[in-house]
């Protein structure tokens, strides 16, 4: 968490630029994510990435011969998680927020669809899970799906409390040279039991 | 192939207008894909999703309260294939293109880290391969990335010919409902053997 962040700007889809953009909350751990996802990758240890912004494209020009420029596009709500990929011949498939809370973390945090989309990959044989950071306590909790699903699918409260988040999260530690080693945690919550599904 | 295509746009990235612009060539073959995935999604088949195209967004602006507009943002290259997700518990990645030489499908219609992309998911133990549509000859293939790599890593030559395809690719049909049924030749190839990897 106290990793020096430099400034990594997304693979996919970087903003260079924006005024105020609330869709920037939330970039630290996204860049210490996608840090991870570098490491992993070139180190031959995982292939997963996160998903481009998901953009509906309105109008492009062509100012120069060779370089479209869009000039006219909009942000879209996605279907699915941002982070998905190979593990250990794995699929593996999560959503990352911050949480500012730090009593409890909003369901209203995360789509709709994505919810529905971790329970269906789920039933396809997924590593699936949403990586929470609590910014006030400076940790990172993995939340396995299968848990989060049986707690929001049969309560009515509109997020999860701290408390629950504590007794059932698994607490990601930083790693040598990553600030967040999630694939140790992946390793410990699914790999380490005798059989996990 | 003979599907009638209704302008289905892409769920993740849909450019509603373009000038003429290069890549939407081989939009049906897209189209077609992404067809077959909302298919496999909603009956339980498969979760595979078309990558958003990646960009970088230099400029946003707030011409309504709740409505950011990016005004200026450039298409990148991809650094992954277009397609991945899971089937029955295996991670699959893919990518998709249309071909429209009669004799060879040339290798620079494919990036070169989508090249090695493929390389690496294989090695951690995806179900990955090429879709190649032979526009003339109205047949899709699904090429195994293990025989597509072999080939590719092994010759001076710069397209794959087609008669190497008609001999190692697998022809996908039509299904019922969709216009490519490349799951159902997944099982063919993949699921029917005894033991692949």
């Amino acid at each position: 968490m106290k990793y020096p962040n430099g400034k990594r700007t997304n693979p996919q889809t970087s903003v260079v630029k924006t005024h105020h953009n609330t869709s920037r909350r939330g970039m630290k751990l996204e860049n210490d994510i996608n840090h991870a996802n570098e490491y992993y990758l070139s180190n031959n240890i995982a292939n997963i990435h996160k998903k481009p912004t998901p953009i509906t494209i309105v109008d492009v020009s062509y100012p120069s011969r060779n370089k479209a420029k869009i000039v006219e596009a909009y942000f879209k709500v996605p279907s699915t998680t941002d982070y998905n990929g190979i593990y250990k011949s794995r699929y593996v498939d999560f959503e990352a927020k911050e949480c500012r809370s730090k009593t409890a973390f909003p369901f209203g945090s995360i789509h709709a669809h994505q919810i529905k989309h971790l329970e269906s990959v789920l039933k396809h044989g997924a590593i699936a899970f949403i990586i929470i950071r609590m910014v006030h306590y400076e940790i990172d909790y993995l939340i396995k799906a299968e848990d989060f699903l049986l707690y929001y699918n049969n309560t009515d409260r509109r997020s999860l409390p701290y408390s629950w988040i504590k007794e059932y999260g698994h607490p990601i530690g930083n790693g040598y040279l990553i600030p967040i080693d999630y694939i140790k945690t992946i390793d410990e919550v699914y790999f380490k039991e005798v059989k996990n599904d």
